[in-house]
């Protein structure tokens, strides 16, 4: 099947195709036929994209001397979103940028993304074309063709799987393993302000937050040109994207570096919400994920400017030669940082 | 997340996490760390993969003068395959073979796959070590490292959904659209195997069938050799993999061609089960999935060998100016064929 967003050999018993939502070739409802018609234009305009939808496989060309980059993540409802908290549009962005940040922290340019779609037969053609809206919005803003996927229908709730192809100058993908003790440990943005909305959302499931107050949450825009800044000035010696949480994504960064970290409490820029702003809760900031900021380091005696890309830039600490990961408050009392990004908001 | 096999960050309420399955850094059982160490041993020694599980997105060379290709496909407990029906090694051969015979369908080859993951947190860990165990050795048969995904729960059943990255030298790839009229239409090996095996057990759903007695149903190899040599030598014009059913995929080459065909009923190559064997039914070769053969046109007058990489190849049809598709009966009868894949087995 592939890139066709084709039919499907049913090995279930009785099935209920949700009106083939992005089949094309069958007898569709307008609304249907205007988005298919969509994605195939979108698929074609690039001049990476050299065959996408309606082929076993997307054939994509990488500019000469450079690298591939891959990455796949799920979005699935009642895991990664759910229906009564965020708009269809939400939920489409956001599923893309977690494929676009990957390749943000790779400092990689992005080629192409491909949707696995799966939809329970329930699911009104509104909330579809909600999803794809917004994941094509952003596919636009950043000049990325959607290729391909796959469609299915859903044994239960929305399921998506973006995958993004990126490319990178050869050797020079900032990977998570290039920390050396002595480099100064980097932040993008505000952090926390995601787990944020998540928390107002499990204490008052009812009440509908406006967007526009969390952006972080709704729709967050992937750090792509930050991340190409700092691959093309060469300053990044690793990086993350901050999706698990700072303490997390720093343990990735240490265990594939093998080096420790010793981070300032007071230096990590806690994100606000509301008018007068207000900062979040500091452990949101330190745990709570899906921020979508870059985490990275750079080497001793570079100069780091304070906005790149329009960001703010913050230094929040140093590696270290230990295996630890240590934060030291305001009086100089320093503790552990144990790991607990989505393990925290389990209860 | 990407490539990471890592944390998730958590949306939904209370979570109950599979026992990480794949997370690498956690405290695991001794079979999950050897399966993490299988997977990781796996995505490193290739030439072709610089970075694998570990980072935020994988880092890959496509070689010199080769466009790159990508496919996605979901394998989804209770739509693709059923844990009572199928067992955990057949499923993970299964999902792979997939991607694996899209990339046969371009005459490419496969460079690395990558598997989202989303387990219940029911599942016994044996399970999943078997799924990986058939997914692994098929990806070992023909050389394709795992070079990452993702891993999350899944609110419901088994969801799997895997992307292969391939190769193929410029503008080289075989597409649906290259046939025309006056092409010999071809096809190998045999057709409605698998479909048979599924009606089987449809029919006595608590009696186990012996996947030997259905290979192209619980362990279908990729058609990649013979891909490949159609590309090498020139010879298809168009191909397509057939999942969907002989008379649903011919459909997608005609429509992306715009050409029509006609059939002679007679030279379809019915598989056969059983001592003494005996042929499954023919609207199974004609409508059936799953059987992951190759469907290929070649321009007249080319000659084609009856057998190829060891996979028998007939003649059943031929491209036409018309956009019907007509099946000629050997009493020369014409009517015309609809295309009736999955949806003739949804009741």
């Amino acid at each position: 099947m592939g890139t066709c967003y084709g039919n499907q050999q049913a090995t279930a018993g009785p099935l209920t195709w949700p009106g083939p939502v992005l089949y094309i070739g069958s007898a569709l409802p307008l609304a249907e036929k205007a988005l298919i018609a969509r994605i195939r234009r979108q698929a074609h305009p690039s001049r990476r994209v050299l065959a996408g939808i309606g082929d076993d496989c997307a054939v994509l060309r990488i500019p000469p001397g450079h690298e591939a980059l891959v990455t796949t993540d799920f979005s699935l409802e009642g895991i990664h979103f759910r229906r009564g908290w965020h708009s269809a549009k939400a939920i489409g962005h956001r599923c893309l940028t977690r494929g676009l940040s990957d390749i943000a922290a790779m400092g990689g340019d992005p080629v192409a993304a491909f949707l696995s779609l799966a939809l329970p037969g329930s699911l009104p053609q509104k909330w579809v074309n909600g999803f794809m809206r917004g994941l094509l919005d952003l596919a636009d803003k950043f000049g990325v063709s959607l290729a391909g996927g796959d469609t299915a229908e859903s044994p239960h709730g929305v399921l998506a799987d973006i995958v993004v192809l990126g490319s990178v100058p050869r050797g020079k993908a900032i990977l998570r393993s290039g920390a050396k003790p002595g480099d100064g440990i980097y932040v993008s943005g505000q952090l926390g302000g995601s787990t944020a909305a998540l928390q107002q959302m499990r204490k008052h499931p009812k009440r509908k937050l406006n967007p526009k107050d969390f952006p972080r949450h709704f729709f967050p825009e992937p750090r792509l040109v930050l991340g190409r800044m700092l691959r093309e000035k060469g300053l990044a010696s690793a990086m993350i994207d901050l999706s698990d949480g700072l303490s997390t994504d720093l343990v990735h960064i240490c265990a594939e570096s093998r080096v420790g970290a010793e981070l300032q409490a007071e230096a990590i820029p806690v994100a606000t919400i509301g008018k007068p702003a207000r900062e979040v809760a500091r452990h949101f900031a330190l745990h709570g994920g899906e921020d979508y900021e870059l985490l990275f380091t750079v080497p001793r005696g570079q100069r780091v400017p304070s906005q790149i890309a329009a960001v703010p830039i913050t230094q929040i600490g140093r590696i270290t030669r230990g295996r630890n990961i240590i934060l030291r408050d305001q009086t100089g009392v320093r503790r552990e940082l144990v790991a607990q990004g989505w393990e925290h908001f389990r209860g």
